[in-house]
């Protein structure tokens, strides 16, 4: 059901929504006080760089220097992983477009997916009303979580809070997603031999006809 | 088209997805650990204040006792707001469902809504792998941001940077939800009479015989 980026785009183009347009980009030795440097061979790139730094300063950085910076999968709308960034790692991530943070622990900016290659590939960076915290829109290229999981937040404290032994296996889905799972568990049952007569949902998911005729069905309503 | 948490409650609740059980809460003087005290007449609630004590104590505070808080839309995905939390804070959303935040600058709980009836109602709550990050999953009663923008982010860093004119009336939707608002966009500006031959889109969005025939003619292509 997921209905990804790359299929829309073209569509989505034409509102220019979420088509940011590219930049050059290179590494050199040359710094700006961004620490990054776009390919300032014209004028435009000179421009689009002091865009970049009026932005930046734009910020409220906290007394430490940094702002929160949230990863948000555009598709699905799953928030990946939540993170810091300082100046730099914004900056960075407006220029690379993967999702790149300053690490409080190790004090070095870090781009996810640099050892796992799951990069989070970004398609638009949001700032919120106060200019404190950061979206990073963007398709992830696997798991994001080191757990292997598709996004850090698995653990449902009302799961932990009602039964222990069920929290830690269940995603913050929204509610479409939601759906789509359980759909998706209910078609691997239906793999599986059951006597007596099949459900109606049973029969839905095996018969892709009548599958198909039922939502033809209902389609009829839409406008009713 | 949002599919709303409402709506899809009763089958969710079938595979015990999103239902966490109601707790019993009541306004007391008698103060607990986590500061919010559940109705304790029973076994049962003295249980579960425990298990609220212990999951709080195993949230990795931060140097100043609070950790981020992001609320998320659970229908339509989007992040609503992202805020800080203390232990009370959480304790509080927990038990009274309403999203609560510890205010940094006043230091002070505040539950969002408590001004402007905006409430964001919490549907769970989920903890990231390292504990320090936290999501509010929830239905909003109104417009998040203070504002009136449905949520706080509502600037996008690449329309700034391609155009400052553009920046600023753009919320951070994801997929499905953006192209959700270029259909309505388009359905808009069909109200507006046109010369000449209507386009395919606009022949659609006029015509609901049409679209539907269309739909149902392209539904058969789900599973082939």
């Amino acid at each position: 059901m997921a209905v990804s980026y790359n299929a829309l785009a073209q569509s989505l183009a034409r509102s220019s929504c979420f088509i940011p347009k590219p930049y050059s980009f290179r590494d050199t030795k040359l710094r700006s006080r961004s620490n990054v440097v776009f390919a300032c061979n014209d004028n435009k790139n000179i421009a689009l760089q002091a865009k970049v730094d009026n932005l930046l300063d734009r910020i409220k950085w906290d007394d430490k220097g940094l702002a929160v910076a949230i990863a948000q999968n555009v598709d699905t709308g799953a928030v990946l992983m939540q993170g810091f960034v300082n100046r730099e790692a914004l900056s960075t991530t407006i220029s690379s477009r993967k999702a790149t943070f300053f690490s409080r622990s190790r004090s070095t900016l870090w781009t996810k997916g640099e050892t796992s290659n799951n990069f989070i590939n970004i398609l638009d960076v949001y700032v919120d009303c106060d200019r404190d915290s950061i979206i990073y829109l963007g398709t992830p290229d696997g798991p994001t979580c080191h757990t292997g999981e598709e996004t850090c937040y698995y653990t449902s404290v009302f799961d932990q809070l009602n039964n222990d032994e069920a929290s830690g296996n269940k995603l913050a889905l929204t509610t479409l997603y939601s759906l789509e799972s359980i759909i998706s568990k209910r078609k691997e049952e239906s793999t599986v031999p059951q006597e007596g007569k099949p459900s109606w949902t049973r029969r839905l998911l095996t018969d892709d006809a009548l599958l198909c005729s039922k939502i033809r069905y209902f389609v009829g309503y839409l406008y009713n």
